[in-house]
């Protein structure tokens, strides 16, 4: 059993954790802190929890998570990076599902995030959390930084063609559209329902935070630098993302046999049959990314359609699969639950 | 293990079913029908199952559900009542979903459907599928009518009080709003996204189907004939009702003791701490029925507050609760998903 | 020419008042106030005013609405009454959109509100600016307190029946539904979009600030004390309310009738047919409330239907309907857009 | 006063048409068509119209439109070319919603609408119906195409970069996200409200009959072939398109001085300052396309976001301002209501 604990629960990556590894059959939740709810039963700010957790939420400046097997961080980049030293040293193992521990290149990540790192001596150390990636490094990993969601449905929409090496590296094109829920349980006036109810607009254009992760990521998978427009766009749903990702094929391939072979093996990535195209509810609530390739009237620009929940694949239900992964469970256990449609 | 048919399972409580089938450690699903997808994958139609449900739809015609324990009817009213004779006489027990066994009285049912009773014989015997009301019924069923989804929560809502006569029963009002799911999958104007979105009305004003229902369930509980004014209307949301209950109290009464004690044993109904107001997001996808209990500014005005997904403890969930219960199976199996939220 | 001031422009009230004062054949805007975005220009914070209104918001704290004819204050409650007595003296009108000169009885006010009302010399001489129940005093007014979304359609909804006699005054229900830019632009977590769609919640259960306005205007039609339970729900759409009202006929009359001839001349209340269900889309951006009545199976309980958009009969559009009444324009000038259906 | 007819009536562009033109001061409703509708007062179907038309549908087999200086089709593609020809030697004018009269090349026309065309010799004579492409030839036409919606905000979009000859011709990408109302009020399973809310999908990738009017405009527009790959998506709003395109400059050039310049003297185009990313709710009911050029990163990908209001500029609204050019009035007549935000 492992013992887990939660920093920043009352937010909608802690919601969503809780959900899961409540009824994780090899984990109990031992601590969960949340700066503004300390005190607080936590099924009384999350009501669906009512009747299956009992723990109330604890302060973050006094809990240590002494015994913990392992802490997520659900918390605002920059907080996993203060304690995870402490955290490693106790022997507990940390997962972050901020942008603590996602970038290798310190200069970077100070430019996106606009603060010196905490502990630069662990970022080297760290892994980045998409088993489809990096599954490998993750089972010995002591220390994973969770992809964002953006770049979870990116890196798995580009990820074969990148890797057979048959697109122009320097010309992806990523248009993405995501959930409100993406951006937290923040509460900024572009978030109100009114506002965003009933409404779609890119954002970010300039540049958006997950664009360098994605870039890392691919730039491994190709062996090479990759090049990536990145559009996020706010859509009015709850949860889900929308990845349409353009490329320009350089080589002959058969698509759908390239993205089959390399996701054959995978549990969470499921490549629809040829001429699909993947609703972002038929993966609500759900670990998978649905992916679908095209070539629209044969030319030479290839789009895949990628879709995951942006709290779940995108979120929560990747750093669990993680966990499994670092614990050597079974990488599925607790994952199962199906999508809820409609 | 018990053996699963399901008729009708191209429409919301169809997947409904398969949704919670699938993941029952205690059931085999056989065969599901659909007349308009008879021969396509169930995975085609409802992609959210794909690896999970691996049946293709067959034609109900043909199908004869042989060898089933049960079979489940998500279809429309006027069919159960067809095929229940010879399936019982075959040995399986029928759940039907639909208000073919739901009322006693066969002139009213007559009234509001507007068709003859197939088998009228069989009504007698039929019991009413609200485990909250008439468990132990159900337990020796071998035929279930399940309540209507408005039906179970406003019933639930009103029960505790109408049970201990506190309550003038000639002047209950039940303002009840559904999420469009609960119309079903029918490709009706009004329900289309254009017309139900961002809009909100009142229908069946002059009378709803549930009302009989309503009536005769709250009439059985309170040993006298109770009096209902029911308006339900239609809410711009996928899933969820919510009732909003009146009633003027006539004996003084510790009304949320009188509410806690009588669903104590209820593992599907959560009595909320006084002055709670439930949101109907904190059951969506889950088999529950939040209920609170006000008295605005201590008047002799009670009102209730109950919530439900329409899908779920409303339809699909019961069925399966009223399965267990048939089978003598833990009535929670299968049953225990929390609610997504957000 | 109308010289026009609004303070707190920048709110949903705010921008309401300028889409409708823009196109407003005889008014001139001179001064838009706000806090947060002072300085900005007003096309900056609303897009969709661009090429329309061409001033900036300015500094509350410096701007005297100097030669202003009249000054709208679609700012929180507390604000207006600090401002209307100089306002006053200046030679301007006060329209306040919220609550500070709605109710005479001080005392209650200053329950509802907690805080000393700061010109209760001027509560007497204000008038509630509902039309069709005050136009002759409206016309004369210096100072007119708008009535609440939820008073507008309750109100209207119930006052026929109230006013003629016909109903037990002490047992009156309204179950009201509500778009959630009702609350305002306030960034708070239940207000966010994540949050509150797909969701349905009752709220103020035990009291809402606009009862006592409702029990004010309906006693002052009744002419005598009427008691109402009053449950407002927060529901997912951005504009609307829909007010369900339940009453106990005590005396027989042609309800529809009754209805018909009360409001054949008021130009923002449309009476429906008989069995009439409206959506609130029906009114969405215009300046109507629709008003339908039921008698649920002839029985003696009766239902109404009243629907308006919160932000126009139920705020701006209304206060604009006072200003042209106050200035002797046509009642119906600038309001005569018709609802954005679908 | 322009007497004008409208064939169609009662789908989302006969309404729309209706808003507008009723508040139209130079014309007058003479007869409005609908099959389905024949015979009920329009402001039954469409209560917001109630007190503004009068008029009932009448049967399309027996109104002859006569007397009728123009009429407009919102009818599906294949029944304007049906009537035009009649019309016109009447002394009527056309304006076409639907695709009849969008392309020249009928070849092309019949593969994507897989019939054969009833009056090729009017193709010719039709003008395609963009004001900011064709303006002269419009105020002279006697028949008009009216753009497509996607067509209409990816066009004007991409115009003035394919005009000045600054991107690659050969690589534009349309990525498109367009509310529910612009597949019209046809009742289709995935466009109910409970398959589309709370979700959003790509569609039509491997062809949309809006692709060759795009192709054959913006190559009219370039002097030279033009290849586009364009992406449709459904997501969750009502109106609203959000076309979101990609091309590769080829010659430096300041974007956003071109775009200034090109659109000065337009007056329902709206380029955006630089930096800005339009919602789509700020031209939500208005007849506008506001649009924003981006080159993020300072690379050679330019990014343009342009949006409409599928319904107006989209549609209706475009149609008016075909009609008052074609009648010599005002072109911004009838089109100047402000959009509804929130």
């Amino acid at each position: 059993m492992v013992k887990v604990g939660v920093a920043g629960g009352s937010g909608y990556g802690g919601i969503e954790l809780l959900r899961i590894l409540s009824k994780h059959p090899e984990t109990r939740l031992t601590a969960i802190t949340s700066r503004k709810e300390a005190g607080v039963p936590v099924a009384d700010v999350f009501p669906s929890l009512r009747g299956t957790v009992d723990l109330r939420f604890s302060d973050p400046s006094t809990t240590t998570f002494a015994g913990c097997d392992v802490v997520f961080f659900a918390t605002p980049t920059g907080v996993a990076m203060q304690q995870a030293p402490r955290l490693l040293e106790a022997g507990a193992r940390v997962i972050d599902l901020a942008a603590d521990f996602r970038l290798k290149d310190l200069q970077e990540w100070q430019k996106w995030y606009e603060m010196p790192h905490a502990c630069p001596a662990l970022v080297d150390e760290a892994v980045y959390g998409l088993p489809e990636l990096n599954r490998e490094r993750i089972c010995k990993a002591r220390i994973v930084g969770v992809p964002g969601c953006y770049a979870t449905a990116i890196q798995l929409g580009f990820l074969p063609m990148v890797e057979a090496g048959v697109v122009d590296l320097r010309r992806l094109i990523a248009d993405a559209k995501s959930g409100v829920s993406g951006a937290g349980r923040r509460t900024e006036v572009h978030l109100l329902f009114s506002e965003a109810a009933d409404n779609l607009k890119a954002y970010g254009v300039s540049g958006h935070r997950h664009l360098p992760e994605i870039v890392s990521g691919l730039s491994q998978a190709a062996s090479g630098r990759v090049e990536v427009t990145f559009i996020p766009h706010l859509t009015p749903m709850i949860r889900g993302i929308h990845a349409t990702l353009y490329a320009r094929l350089t080589k002959e391939v058969d698509l759908q046999a390239l993205y089959e072979k390399r996701f054959s093996r995978e549990p969470f990535v499921d490549v629809l049959p040829a001429g699909s195209q993947p609703d972002t509810r038929s993966v609500r609530g759900a670990n998978m990314c649905r992916v679908a390739v095209h070539r629209p009237r044969g030319g030479d620009t290839v789009v895949v359609l990628s879709v995951i929940d942006n709290l779940v694949k995108g979120a929560a239900g990747q750093a669990v699969q993680n966990m499994n992964l670092m614990f050597a469970l079974p990488e599925t256990m607790g994952l199962e639950g199906l999508a809820l449609l409609p």
